[in-house]
């Protein structure tokens, strides 16, 4: 551990680690500090880290217990998270008197702005650094709130988040020194006069406290890019996580808040707002004069909401939407087939870039194993999708955890859309008996007959997906654009080898604004996407207003005050 | 005359100009490509621009006519100009009809977007330098809409407004290029299996149509910067003016429109919707689903409606704020009552940047001409102006004219406010009987009474300010704090010579963010701010939710689009 090092000592620790985000954040090329293979953890692995062993008996510790975190203005104790694997957690949380706490938040900023950006930044790799130390343990927390299978918690609820956050780490750093110098002179010259001559001071200053809505399935994936944003540009910030998810973030708030103390600033400048079953503080806090900025994963209603309402905060927010995949032609069928299969299969399609609509022109598709048609594209892509999870302990280990009834009841109600390719299948875990594990079911559409766009043309969350049969390949690119302007869309995905086909998905996808995949075949799947290279999310269809990461989600939360002086 | 050259071309014409463009941004000196004395243009000066006598005629032959733009929808001529100095312009503009203009500038959208940012940004440049070559014309287009004086017409209206315009090029081109390559490669190791590869393309997008909504008091200066920015990241753009200053917005539609055109794009994608008196036409587009970035400068009551209702757009306002100036003590008390004159007198007030209330202690400031009681001070003041303004023919330069019956309304309510230190007179102007030219007007208040808040903490528009007397230093960073955090600012100024007071100066400005002067007391004041180097505004507080011009101020205008395909 680095106890006590100054911000000077943070800074030169984390300096290389920072350039290499700042270069990463510019070239896009691959990188990433946090490794991602749960042997990387322990004592031959990253300093400090605890093994598996160690981070399940440390997740254990914590369980039936008080959650202490020592914030000012406790005015209770409340917690009722239950593991989509079955148990309960029955850890409590601290309940804040926002009248003691907001103030006490906004006390702690004047020191944290006086730092400067630099300082900042160190401090909030530092924080990340202890994280991901504790990546074994937040990976239990994870998997234990949002339901995602083990593997999967560990590397997107471990290094993937923790690369994102150090993404946001480093557009923020850039976005606050790149504003403007710290100092500069002005001369402006007066013909024969004198010249008019002025000293200029820049400062980065916050916009006030920050406020993380969580979500429940990626508490620290969707969570960290918006609190290390707002961190790292002079911002306390309040987290209040979902009521089912908030080991993950009550645990990142412990170490930031441990880490700033360390740092010699006040830990008041990150804390917890855990709710009550039902309490909706979130509604509360959002209209608050003190919160100047909003991050929120979730859903669309309230994501609208915010944004109408929360008039006196920068709102970022990611929302839902209907994500399609245009299936034209393919070089590589049965590799088109499998990479299909494990998207609609991952986290039981639980993700906001799961795909949902399959658009398959009725007619069929030229493939390299010959004409497909639309029946057998659709019984192929079962096949493929029964083939990937056959196997229970792949199938569990793929799949994870349904998070909540809703989603089973989505499952059980797709049967009834249309003609079911693929039933939902459930499967047992032996380890975790009180877990909900269902397989993807994929319905048949037809795209002609008007009454079944209320189907595909709204967001199903889960493993429901549609095999929507078009005219032709002109007619799914108009229906994609239809649908990402209408409904938005996290992720598109496209297979063809015809050169005119791609350029009018392209075309689609530059003018509404979404992110393409093309001929996806391999180990990259479009509902995937890599920190410091890739953007998730456009910002600019219905889906979401904010990308993870870019210029304009960090933008908006600082800036810069100018004092100017004759010289 | 440059008609024709191609992008590459236009490219490599500017190259120099756009590079010192984001040196300047990043090292905030002095710079400017445009000059800003009247004799620069002519026939030794600026190449192929207009010299005083060129500029007045061409200014002439404008009106009583028709102003023809070939654009398409027209469906009518309006316009009623009347010149703050009495005469009627005489103009008819088009009237547009926006069912058929609106699409027409959609589809000028995906040619302009695949330019890409350089060529876009050169585009930009060639607009902004054919405004220059004409910047006598405009002068005189200025003058009789706003009601500016000549010399600030010719300047504020000319060279400062182009720098404005091109420093908003500069940003965007920044913020394009530096969000992400054209392509990257991402090569992602996975131990001894083959490496992930993935071919990125990164494109920048537009939002869609951005409508500028001008004002009457500076069309040019505060239009450029919002028109600039949205046309160089790719957007098209629908120029709103105020109906009372129509004229300089036109000619610059038009010469958008020519530049355009020649480079080879569509001319709609700058176009003009001159409307009808009384007609209200910004209310209707501001919510119309193709507008989705708006620039407004104007009243805060507007402002604050387009920011809750224009849900669709991004929308960046400049509103009304109550600017302070504390006086504490100076090292200079000659130049700071000059310096304070000339910021009073400047346009008579009507400057969104111009002091309104000034905090004095009510026993007095120490100063280098020995201690001076508050009513010293006042009187000092109103001495100054009054020797500024004493010749008739430096009045007028100085002043201009009153913009509205309004302004003229306020300066004559406010002798009702409190005990007049200064009397606004009326000035003749020879040349323009008809123009209305009033002196300020200073009104003493106490701080201390509650009775005069309602004066002091209302923004004042016009030639009016407050002599606020308080009872200290600290009282007054106080109620400066309060004004920023409550009504916003656009400036604060600070005359101290003290350490400690400077110091709570500049912590409330950072706290409450506000852009700061301190001490001036020479040629440059507290309502100027300079291009490439000082922000207007600063986005943080009431009066503003944008910067002229930050990073912010151009992120939100584009997206950027990723394609990626298996290597």
């Amino acid at each position: 551990m680095t106890a006590g090092l100054t911000t000077a000592q943070l800074t030169e620790k984390h300096r290389a680690v920072l350039d290499q985000a700042l270069d990463a954040i510019r070239s896009r090329a691959y990188w990433s500090p946090h490794p991602e293979h749960p042997k990387a953890y322990g004592a031959d692995g990253v300093p400090d880290s605890l093994d598996a062993a160690q981070g399940q008996a440390a997740f254990e510790a914590l369980r039936g217990k008080r959650f202490e975190l020592d914030q000012p203005g406790t005015d209770g104790w409340s917690g009722s998270e239950v593991s989509p694997y079955g148990p309960e957690l029955g850890i409590e949380y601290p309940h804040a008197d926002l009248g003691i706490l907001l103030p006490a938040m906004r006390a702690a900023m004047p020191a944290w702005r006086e730092a400067g950006p630099e300082a900042r930044a160190a401090v909030c790799i530092e924080i990340l650094s202890r994280i991901n130390a504790r990546t074994h343990e937040f990976a239990h927390a994870v998997m234990h709130t949002s339901g995602q299978a083990f593997m999967m918690a560990f590397q997107a609820g471990g290094p993937h988040a923790q690369d994102r956050g150090l993404e946001a780490v480093a557009y923020a750093l850039r976005a606050q020194t790149g504003e403007a110098p710290a100092s500069a002179e002005w001369v402006k010259p007066q013909g024969k006069r004198e010249p008019l001559k002025l000293d200029k001071q820049f400062t980065s200053v916050p916009r006030g406290i920050s406020l993380l809505i969580g979500c429940n399935t990626f508490p620290t994936w969707n969570g960290y890019p918006g609190l290390f944003a707002s961190l790292a540009t002079g911002n306390a910030v309040l987290v209040k996580p979902h009521p089912r998810a908030v080991l993950p973030l009550a645990l990142t708030v412990q170490v930031a808040r441990e880490v700033l103390g360390e740092a010699g600033f006040s830990p008041d400048l990150v804390a917890l707002a855990a709710e009550r079953d039902g309490e909706g503080i979130a509604k509360t806090l959002a209209v608050r004069p003190e919160i100047r900025i909003i991050d929120y994963t979730g859903s669309s209603a309230f994501g609208d909401w915010l944004e109408a309402n929360a008039r006196q905060a920068q709102v970022y927010t990611e929302k839902a939407g209907v994500n399609t995949v245009v299936v034209d032609s393919t070089g590589d069928y049965k590799g088109m087939l499998s990479n299909l299969a494990f998207s609609l299969s991952l986290y039981s399609g639980q993700m906001c870039t799961t795909p949902q609509n399959l658009l398959i022109p009725r007619d069929g598709i030229a493939t390299d194993a010959g004409h497909k048609s639309y029946d057998e594209v659709v019984s192929d892509v079962a096949a493929a999708v029964e083939g990937l999870l056959g196997d229970d302990a792949r199938a569990n280990a793929l799949l994870g955890a349904i998070v909540n009834d809703q989603v089973k009841e989505r499952i059980d109600a797709a049967a009834q859309l249309g003609e079911v390719a693929l039933a939902s299948r459930t499967v047992a875990n032996p380890d975790f008996p009180g877990a909900t594990v269902r397989t993807p079911v994929i319905v048949k559409l037809d795209g002609a007959k008007p009454d079944t766009e209320a189907a595909y043309l709204s967001e199903c969350f889960g493993p429901v997906s549609f095999a929507v049969a078009v005219d032709s390949a002109a007619d799914a690119v108009e229906l994609l654009r239809r649908t990402v302007r209408e409904k938005g869309a996290m992720t598109v995905g496209a297979y063809t080898t015809s050169a005119e086909v791609e350029r009018l998905v392209e075309e689609a996808c530059l003018e509404e604004c979404a992110q393409l995949s093309l001929n996806l075949t391999g180990g990259v799947y479009v509902n995937q996407t890599a920190a410091f290279s890739d953007f998730h999310g456009s910002g600019g269809n219905p889906a979401a207003n904010a990308v993870l990461c870019d210029t304009a989600f960090v933008a908006g939360r600082f800036h810069t005050v100018e004092v100017r002086r004759q010289a």
